[in-house]
C-alpha cells in the first residue's frame, strides 16, 4: 500500500480527512479555515459544475457576475438575513498597505486608507443582487429574471472541515425575480427538483426532498426547501437548498414593478444554491477503507490502464495494443489514462487508483496479450474479471453505467434501512445513539420543542418530507398532538 | 433607434461606456470601482473562458483553486511583488459584525473580532500558491507543476473603467514550477503564443508579441512577455502577460527540489494571466457607432431571426419555416435565436441586435416566403443580401467564418497602418498627438529616459517586439546610441 488510510470503524472523521488529503482532492492552506482544492478535486468539481450548469441553462437560466463586496449599509437592509450572517462575516476596512517604518521589509495597514464604509465579503449575494435588480426591474415585461452566479463566498465559521465547512467555498447561487407568488414558489420547487436529479443521477447519492422547519430556515426566507442525504456513519447532510424569499428582499431594497394593470407591486424572489460541500457528501456516501469511490459520470478519470511487463519488448507490444484501446474508449467519450510511468510497480499503482476512486481499472500483461484478454477491475465492488479484448470498449461503457447504477442502489439501500420510526422519547434516544440515520417521529410543531430536542440530543429536524402523509400522533418530547411525522437526525 | 449612442468622433470614451451599458455587457454597481457583469456580457466571457480553458488543457495544464486571502506575512515575503501591489490591496481586518447599540437595526464591526494577522484579498496569487507549492515539491519527479486558476482578484485602483480597470475582476492565472530555467522560459513563451493565438483567432484582435522594459515589468518577474493590441482611437492595450519569474518566489518561500543527482536546487517559476479586460479590448477594437460588433466565434448569439408579418396567419407560416431553419442551424452548432416577441417592431429589433453586435441577422417576411428567400444582414459590413432558403444553413455557416476573418483583417489593416517610425523627438511628439498608434523609435535602453518620455508625453514603451530587427540608431530623447527600435504608445 502506498498510503495508509484510517478505517471507518477506527475513526470515521479521520478516515474522511485521510481520503480528502491522500486522495488528493484538497489540502489545508496557510489561511485559517480555507482549503486549497487540488487539481484532482477541482476536476471533480468541474464535472459537477458543468452538469449543473447545463441543467440550469436547460431550465431557462443565464449566468451573471456580481461584486464580491457588499457595502455594510446594503448588507443590513434585509434585517433577518443580516442578523443571520452577521457573526460570520469577513470585513474589509482598508484599501492600502504601506512600508512598516519599524520593521524593515515588512508592510503594515495604512491607517490613512480606511474605507468610509466597510465592505462585507459576500456570505451570500441577495443584498448586492437585489440592490442591482432595483435598476433592472420596472415593468412586468422585465420579469422573470432567471439569473445564476458561480462564485466564491466567505463565511467565517469557527469549526471548519475540508469541503464540509470551510471559511471560503465555491458555489452557485441562483437569484430569480417573479411577478407572482405562485411563479416564485414554482421556481423554488423546480430548482429543488433539479438538485435532487443531479444528486441522484450524477452523484449517485439518494436524497429526501423536504421543507425546513422555521428554526432551520435560511435567514430572510419564507420557506426553505432542501435535499437531505445520509452518510455512512448515520449522520445526515444537507446537500442543497432552494428558498422562497417572498417579498422580503423586494421590500428591503424597494424593488417594485408595474403590472399589466399598471399597478405597482413588490417583486417575488427565490434563491438556491449548492456548493463544494457536495464533494464532502459524495466522499462520505460512497467511499470505503481503501479510498475514494467516485461515480463514473463525474469521476475526473473513468478508466485507468496499467501495463504489466518485463523488458522493453513486452512493453512495446502492450503499448501498441493499449493505444488502440485508448482510441476506442476516447471515441466513446470515456475519460481514460494510460499509466505506463516506470517509477512505480503495478501493485503500487493499483492501490493508488483505488485510493483515488477511479471506477474501472484495466491491467494488461504480456500473457494477457497472447490470450487476447485483459483484467478488468471495478472499484465499487472490487470484482475482477478477465475480458476479451474484442468488444472491450462496449463492455467498459456498459460497466461504467452499471457501476453508476450500483453505487446509487447501494447508497439507497443503506439510506432506506436508516429511516426508522420512533414513537416515544425512549425509542428516539436509543435509535439516535445506537443506530443513527433519519428518525421519523411526531413533533408538536413548535420552535421551542425543536430547540429542546436539539439541546438534549444534538439531533435537528432535517426536513418535513414533501410527500409526507398526514398521520395523527403525539410529540415524542411534549406529548402534544401532531398531524405528521418529521425527519430528525444528527447532521453535518 | 431604441437607444442613443455617442459617436466615436464626438467622445470616444463616452462611446465606449454607452456600448458597455446599452449593449448590456455590464453595469455599474453599488461598490466603488466594481461592476456587475450582465448575462449578455457573462455569456461572452463564458465563450472566451471555455476556448482558453481548452487551449490550456491541450497544452498539459490542469485547474485548481487557492484561497482568496493571503496572510500579510506571506504577502510580503517576495518583496518586489509585495511592494508593487501594496498600494492597491483590499485588507480584511475583522471577522464579525454585531448589533449597533446606538442605531437600532444597524450593524457595526465588532472591535473584539479583530484578526491577529490581516488578510490581503489576492491581487494576484503567487504568494499563496508558492507557499503551497513548498509542500508539493520535494523531488524533480514532482516537476513540472502546470496549474491554472480561474478566479476573482481585487486591485484597489483609483480610476476605474468598466472592464478595462475595475477594483474586482475575473481572470485566469497560470502558475507553473519547473526544474530548469530553460524549461520555465519555454513555458513562458508557449503561453504567450497561446494568448496571441486566442486574441487573433477567437477575438479577431491582432496583437504584437513582445517583452516589456524593466519599468513595465510585473513586480517580482525577471521578464514579462506581453501581447499588445491597438484600439480604434490609436491607443494601445495590453491584452495579456506571461512572466518568467526566475527563482524569486522559490527563494522567498524556500521551495527547493532534489535533482537527479540528489542536489537541492531552487525551483523555476512562471505565471501568466488574462482577464475580463479582454472584453474591453474586444469592444474597442471592432465596434462602431451603431453598437457592438462581436466576432462570431465568441459571440453569445451568432444569428438572430426576426419575422416581419401582418396577422396571425402570416405569422404561423413564418413560424413553421423558421423552426425548420433553426433546427438546421443548431445542427451545425450555430447559436441562434428567433425573436418573435410582439412588443417591439422589426425596426426596433434590428437596431437592438445591431447594438448587441449579433454577427448575422435574418429577416423573413410573408413575401419572402413566397419567393423562398430571406434577407441576410451582416453586422460587420452592414451589407444585406437576399438569399435562397435552399442551402441557407451552409450559407450562414460560411458567412460566420467570413465575418470572423474580415473582422480580423480589418483590425489588422488598421493596426498595421498605425505602426509608424519616428526618427527624432519632433516627429515622435507630432505622431503621438496627430496620429496615435504605435510609434517605432530608438531608445537608449535606460529606465530614466523611458520615465522622462512618459512624463513629457504620457507614452510608454509597450514592448520590445520579439521579432525585432537589430538596427543601429540614436535615442529620440537623449541622442545616445541604440541597437533597436521599441514600440511606444499611449495606452489603456
Amino acid at each position: 500500500m502506498s498510503k495508509e488510510i484510517t478505517s471507518r470503524a477506527t475513526d470515521y472523521s479521520q478516515w474522511y480527512n485521510d481520503l480528502i488529503l491522500k486522495g488528493e482532492l484538497a489540502d489545508y492552506s496557510a489561511v485559517r479555515g480555507c482549503m486549497v482544492i487540488k487539481p484532482y478535486g477541482y476536476a471533480l468539481w468541474e464535472h459537477m459544475r458543468d452538469a449543473l450548469d447545463k441543467m440550469f441553462k436547460d431550465t431557462g437560466h443565464v449566468n451573471a457576475y456580481f461584486p464580491l463586496f457588499v457595502p455594510k449599509s446594503l448588507f443590513e437592509a434585509e434585517e433577518k438575513n443580516a442578523e443571520g450572517f452577521a457573526k460570520e462575516c469577513a470585513i474589509v476596512t482598508h484599501y492600502r498597505l504601506k512600508a512598516d517604518p519599524v520593521h524593515k521589509g515588512k508592510l503594515m495597514v495604512d491607517p490613512e486608507a480606511r474605507l468610509e464604509e466597510e465592505l462585507i465579503i459576500r456570505p451570500t449575494s441577495e443584498a448586492i443582487i437585489w440592490n442591482t435588480y432595483k435598476d433592472w426591474i420596472q415593468s412586468y415585461r422585465d420579469l422573470p429574471i432567471l439569473v445564476n452566479q458561480w462564485a466564491n463566498v466567505v463565511r467565517w465559521e469557527m469549526r471548519t472541515r475540508l469541503f464540509l465547512r470551510t471559511a471560503e467555498f465555491l458555489w452557485q447561487e441562483g437569484h430569480t425575480a417573479h411577478a407572482t407568488k405562485e411563479e416564485a414558489i414554482e421556481e423554488t420547487v423546480k430548482m429543488l427538483n433539479v438538485y435532487a436529479d443531479f444528486a441522484e443521477n450524477w452523484m449517485a447519492v439518494p436524497v429526501i426532498k423536504g421543507v425546513k422547519s422555521a428554526n432551520e430556515r435560511f435567514a430572510g426566507a419564507e420557506d426553505t426547501y432542501c435535499i437531505e442525504a445520509m452518510m455512512q456513519d448515520g449522520k445526515a447532510l444537507q446537500a442543497g437548498t432552494s428558498h422562497f424569499l417572498g417579498q422580503n428582499f423586494a421590500k428591503a431594497f424597494d424593488v417594485k414593478f408595474s403590472d399589466k394593470e399598471n399597478k405597482l407591486e413588490y417583486v417575488w424572489a427565490t434563491s438556491w444554491g449548492v456548493s463544494t460541500r457536495l464533494i464532502g457528501a459524495l466522499v462520505m456516501a460512497h467511499s470505503d477503507d481503501q479510498g475514494l469511490v467516485l461515480p463514473p459520470r463525474i469521476a475526473p478519470l473513468q478508466v485507468v490502464i496499467v501495463p504489466i511487463y518485463k523488458g522493453d519488448e513486452q512493453k512495446a507490444l502492450i503499448d501498441a495494443r493499449v493505444h488502440a484501446i485508448m482510441t476506442e474508449l476516447k471515441a466513446l467519450g470515456i475519460r481514460v489514462k494510460y499509466d505506463d510511468s516506470d517509477n512505480a510497480r503495478p501493485g503500487w499503482k493499483f492501490a493508488e487508483y483505488e485510493m483515488k476512486g477511479v471506477p474501472v481499472r484495466l491491467a494488461i500483461g504480456a500473457r494477457d496479450l497472447e490470450k487476447n484478454v485483459v483484467e478488468v477491475a471495478r472499484r465499487d465492488t472490487k470484482e475482477k474479471n478477465v475480458v476479451s479484448l474484442e468488444g472491450l470498449s462496449g463492455y467498459v461503457k456498459d460497466l461504467l453505467e452499471e457501476i453508476q447504477q450500483n453505487m446509487f442502489n447501494r447508497a439507497k439501500a443503506y439510506r432506506d434501512s436508516h429511516i426508522t420510526l420512533a414513537n416515544n422519547w425512549e425509542e428516539f434516544e436509543k435509535l439516535l445513539d445506537e443506530k443513527g440515520g433519519f428518525i421519523s417521529a411526531h413533533w408538536d410543531g413548535t420552535a421551542e420543542t425543536e430547540e429542546a430536542i436539539k439541546e438534549k440530543t444534538k439531533a435537528t429536524i432535517r426536513c418535513i418530507p414533501l410527500d409526507n402523509p398526514v398521520e395523527e400522533g403525539t410529540c415524542i418530547l411534549t406529548g402534544k398532538p401532531s398531524s405528521q411525522r418529521v425527519l430528525f437526525a444528527r447532521a453535518y
